[in-house]
């Protein structure tokens, strides 16, 4: 079959991050970062983004060598894009400390003609307005996932909403749900995300894993993987959609052309696993020695952990 | 089969309740109540606490009618314990307003002579030592569940640990773990507590549903259901108690004696159905028409929606 390539847009960065117990200073971060070395795990990545004239030659070396293209990567005089945060005892919550654009100010994404067939699109969470000038120059993925966050959602409301009604999956946080539809049920939230026309809606929970609602009315709560040491939680909403995506793109569709629920819930579950593998190291430590043969021991346990007699009945007549 | 029946200790109370959206006064509440009427849908259940003279008789009336022995119940001249609570605009957080112990004050449990052959014990959230109390009075139940709060962690500590030593199975939300294991991971909290001789700890997570940890290792990570409205969370750990020891009593042990973990799993998928139940109506509303008909609705929408395919491959040859 052949071989399908995923396009990424969004942020790279260098992160400097505090938890309760450890410090990393300047490592490599952003969402598209943390979605492209997960994605490559599985197939092509095409990575659009931009970083400065002080960006560490090694993460693109490293890229190149994970079959990463990076001929959508601008390379600009001057700063690349620093973020610093500290999180919380309960790593389920932080801090941004500082925030320092950079190059990332002039931003606007250039998808190079080579890459504009991709099967597979992330938009990582950045300006919808921005995210919107991709779709424009894209010509029919196959399928595209939305990321976002609480700043676009409470200022560009209205750009938002029209790229969620021309993507086919959102991811969202819990509490995105309810800030971005204004209601205090997430079933109700999700379901007005659904009308929208999206076809399937990911609700990020933190450590508590993932919950997809599909437009067909079924959902799945996606087992989740309990570590026995979270060192660093940053990037693991980024990394499951790159587990996501790469899954997927080893799939072949339906004659349809459209992945199968089972598709998608399988999907779901590599999210799970590679956004676990991301937590138990800073930046994208975890992932660099990552192989298949530890995303398939990880299914196996969650496959394990979640299994339970589908057949109940009273032991005795009642 | 013979009929197991299942003991329960803690207490009974009447609950004003504030919601973002409703409120609900001097509705019965308490652990034991929640327990009570969610164990009574699948076997006799036999209470022991204590209410004042000021006690609505219809509860008991609605009690009796399900097959529960009161014959534990004590009744004080005085008034019955009052529990004053709001809810946050995230129902997983709400603050306690007022507590008026009124004749529990004075509550030490008496196990009546027929109930100390119980199979099945609940130890509800109560003082350590009362729960001590219980357990000195009962011969060698099958299984022993025990919940505890955040109270009892900080001013009772060591009773709470000899409890713990001496029962199966320990309740306790993600929090309380923290808490008191003063372990920031969760799975080498529980560990811990696994190393004080319980078979099993079942984290409670709120909405996100609870994760069974087994002395023998595994792990189960049961799925939730996703309610549209969550009228009150009120109780919910008291009726997935309830729940998992109903359905445990309906089951027949191993030829030791022992629930296999599948019987386990299945009580704790039980559990997450009756809590779920419960949070959609105020006080024990939900339950008050619950069928076996409506939890076997229920066990089979989680089936389905936490199924996903057990085999993975990639769909081309890398």
């Amino acid at each position: 079959m052949e071989e399908l390539s995923i396009l990424v847009v969004g942020s790279v960065a260098l992160d400097t991050v505090e938890t309760p117990f450890a410090r990393a200073e300047e490592t490599l971060g952003g969402a598209a970062s943390y979605f492209t070395t997960a994605a490559s795990l599985y197939s092509q990545v095409n990575l659009v983004a931009v970083v400065g004239s002080d960006f560490p030659r090694e993460h693109l070396e490293f890229w190149r060598r994970r079959t990463v293209d990076l001929s959508g990567l601008q390379m600009c005089e001057g700063r690349t894009f620093r973020w610093i945060a500290r999180y919380h005892i309960d790593m389920n919550a932080r801090d941004t400390l500082d925030t320092q654009l950079g190059v990332y100010a002039g931003f606007h994404p250039v998808i190079p003609g080579e890459y504009r067939d991709s099967e597979l699109l992330f938009l990582a969470n950045i300006q919808p307005e921005l995210q919107m000038e991709v779709l424009e120059q894209v010509h029919a993925p196959r399928l595209t996932v939305l990321d976002s966050m609480e700043l676009w959602i409470m200022t560009a409301r209205a750009q938002l909403t029209e790229v969620i009604k021309r993507v086919d999956i959102l991811l969202m946080s819990e509490e995105e749900v309810r800030q971005y539809t204004e209601r205090a049920s997430l079933v109700a939230g999700v379901h007005h995300l659904l009308d929208l026309g999206l076809k399937h809606v990911v609700v990020k929970q933190g450590s508590y894993g993932a919950l997809l609602f599909s437009a067909d009315g079924t959902f799945f709560s996606a087992p989740t993987y309990p570590l026995e040491e979270v060192v660093d939680p940053t990037g693991a909403g980024d990394a499951f959609a790159g587990g996501f995506l790469g899954y997927l793109s080893t799939v072949t569709p339906g004659p349809d052309g459209q992945y199968s629920i089972e598709d998608i819930r399988r999907g779901v579950v590599h999210g799970n696993i590679i956004g676990s593998f991301v937590c138990e190291d800073f930046s994208i430590g975890r992932l660099r020695g990552l192989t298949m043969g530890h995303v398939a021991e990880r299914y196996q346990i969650l496959v394990d952990c979640s299994h339970f007699d589908p057949q109940w009945q009273f032991g005795k007549s009642r």
